[in-house]
């Protein structure tokens, strides 16, 4: 396969956010490009999960491409549920690698607050198993609650443990002038004062609130080439030197055993072989902590660390920005936010930032090769990528 | 690029179905995978637009998958539209092309009649641009209707002209055993007698109902291969020769001329050119007639007719099964039916069983090479692909 490389890369900032959803995405578009010194490309792929139901527009990559003025530009529509950002990178990897286009624009985005919390709960739960899980009324919250559940039985994980996720991942996006979430939190402030507990309630036993990633607007863009162009846009181009997919057994009820994460070790194994790389070889990651749990237990099922030992190595200081393993410099989707559609292009984006040494106070020192892993419903579609700098 | 072709084909039939969204693209997938010997691929293809607004599903590529036995394969979603099929077709193509897989299946599928007519109108006008057009209270058969009065003006087409087209498409899909709409009608029955137009009332002046398709449930699957391996799995591949895609300034009154569909156009010049073919090489032709002005105009700017003759050529029955210019043997979506997301996969089946001369009663003799378009939003975003028998 022809390689392919990012360069450029551009977002807005995720959060509350005024502008509409075409707006949101021809403004991270513009910075893409303009970060690439381009002012046109051959394909553009959207990554969106809601637009029709939440937005109610269907044709969003025509709308941005002509919004861009790029008519009459080839233009797709990828959606994998929160995992749409990864597949819509991965399809354009495989568009340039078929060798009909040198350049292709990836914009993920989301405009979710513009309706209720319990219309946005519905629409997120769309990714369950529709008759085993959805009609009965489950939620994400609720299995990942169950999730958290056994892994507290099985490995000793408590509920400190997964605070200690959110406080990470708060501090670092403090860091981060993009994320949503710009506040410092504390294990007295959130968890061990009994009147704390008041502002951090339990969303489903044991997830309280600090648990659980907010719900953000925002879009991320970046621009991907053949890599013998690569130098004509950028002096740091970053290579996907490896990516992976694979799906679960969609209801989470019938898994084989329902605390690993199978499609995402699958999945990670897939970019780690590409790239011919080892777990031990990746300097940065951002992993898909939509619940702080799930942090915990990607970097397990990633091979980070052994199974039942991730929260070992988040409590040792390990994960942090500094430490060996340094895991969600960004502030995740937990402090940097999830306007779904946008995550898993958000994620490159950190990744990129990171490998080209541009991430500012969160940067990790001498990064060379990055890691990231994108989400779609509770594990069930999972895409990875390993990226690294290519001089 | 490495050559694709495509060695297996299965439909439902299109209507008012009984079968769950997920249980009819099941079927359809079945009945492709039987149909080329295969009981696994390495990725399956969605195209899809409606899961999550209407069927409350937006996993469902990895739901199919789940489905069909086949965790944990690759699986993506394609949403454009009503060019959802095409785009679906088209990412599949180049998938493969890339190298990364040999075999794909792409299954297009929708199940819309399971809310109100209200709803779905809401919903298909979701394609229209949203602050120009939608908001406005805009919806396509409007569109379609002064793009009609436009045509009649400059053109001399008659409201005749229009129903002739309908007339055709029914007296073909008589001969389609999984056509929607079975039912002869004449001149006579919808139009001239004036007790016969109350069973054909006016939608948007010019248009009638026997003027716009029905609302379909429904789903197509085929299989793509490499041009390698096609032999493997069918005596008779059918090669994809070429293929093009183009969008157009989303807002309708934008349009240099709204009566000029310029991403068809485009589109088609790109498939032509890429198979190395002129519009007077093909045998027979899909094209994508949601409202009857629809097939006129792009039987001309596909390049069959010249512009304003292409309802001189329906008179006088050149586009008839046996004319030199067949269009829509199968019904077209008049009266095949428009399951949105299936209807570019369905189109592609139809010139496959025509190609290999499996069209029964409707077969168009000797035809070698073939054509259709998809369309999605008012030629916001047009596929064209051009077929060619493989031996």
């Amino acid at each position: 396969m022809r390689d392919v490389a990012i360069v450029g890369c551009g977002m807005t900032r995720f959060g509350r956010l005024e502008p509409s959803l075409l707006e949101l995405m021809t403004i991270s578009s513009l910075r893409a490009l303009d970060d690439a010194g381009l002012d046109k490309v051959d394909a553009i792929y959207v990554a969106n999960m809601g637009s029709i139901t939440l937005n109610k527009q269907s044709l969003i990559a025509s709308a941005l491409a002509d919004s861009l003025g790029m008519v009459p530009v080839h233009a797709e529509t990828i959606q994998n549920g929160t995992a749409s950002g990864g597949s819509a990178i991965k399809n354009a990897v495989l568009a340039i690698a078929s060798g009909l286009y040198d350049t292709i624009l990836v914009t993920g985005g989301e405009k979710m607050r513009v309706t209720t919390d319990r219309v946005l709960t519905d629409f997120i739960s769309t990714m369950s198993h529709f008759e085993a899980e959805y009609i009965h009324g489950i939620t994400l919250p609720a299995l990942a609650a169950m999730f958290a559940r056994l892994y507290m039985r099985k490995f000793g994980v408590k509920q400190e443990h997964l605070a200690m996720v959110a406080i990470k991942n708060h501090e670092n996006a403090l860091k981060n002038p993009y994320a949503h979430i710009q506040q410092k939190i504390s294990l007295e402030g959130i968890l061990l004062r009994p009147e704390s507990r008041l502002n951090n309630p339990i969303i489903s036993s044991p997830l309280r609130l600090y648990d659980c990633c907010p719900t953000s607007d925002g879009a991320a863009s970046i621009i991907l080439c053949s890599v013998e162009k690569a130098r004509e846009f950028s002096d740091t181009p970053i290579m996907i030197s490896g990516f992976g997919q694979a799906i679960e057994v969609h209801a989470v009820h019938e898994r084989e055993d329902p605390i690993v994460l199978k499609a995402l070790k699958l999945a990670s194994e897939q970019a780690f072989k590409m790239a011919k790389v080892s777990p031990n070889d990746i300097d940065v990651a951002e992993l898909h902590d939509a619940f702080t749990i799930l942090e915990i237990a990607e970097s397990e099922d990633a091979g980070f660390f052994k199974k039942g030992e991730g929260h070992k190595a988040l409590e040792e200081g390990r994960t942090q920005i500094g430490g060996d393993m340094p895991i969600n410099p960004s502030g995740g989707l937990k402090a940097r936010g999830h306007p779904v559609g946008a995550t898993g292009v958000a994620q490159a984006i950190e990744i990129v930032w990171q490998l080209r040494g541009d991430a500012g106070k969160r940067q990790v020192e001498g990064a060379e090769i990055g890691f990231s892993c994108n989400f779609g419903g509770f594990g069930t579609n999972v895409l990875a990528f390993v990226y690294r700098r290519g001089d």
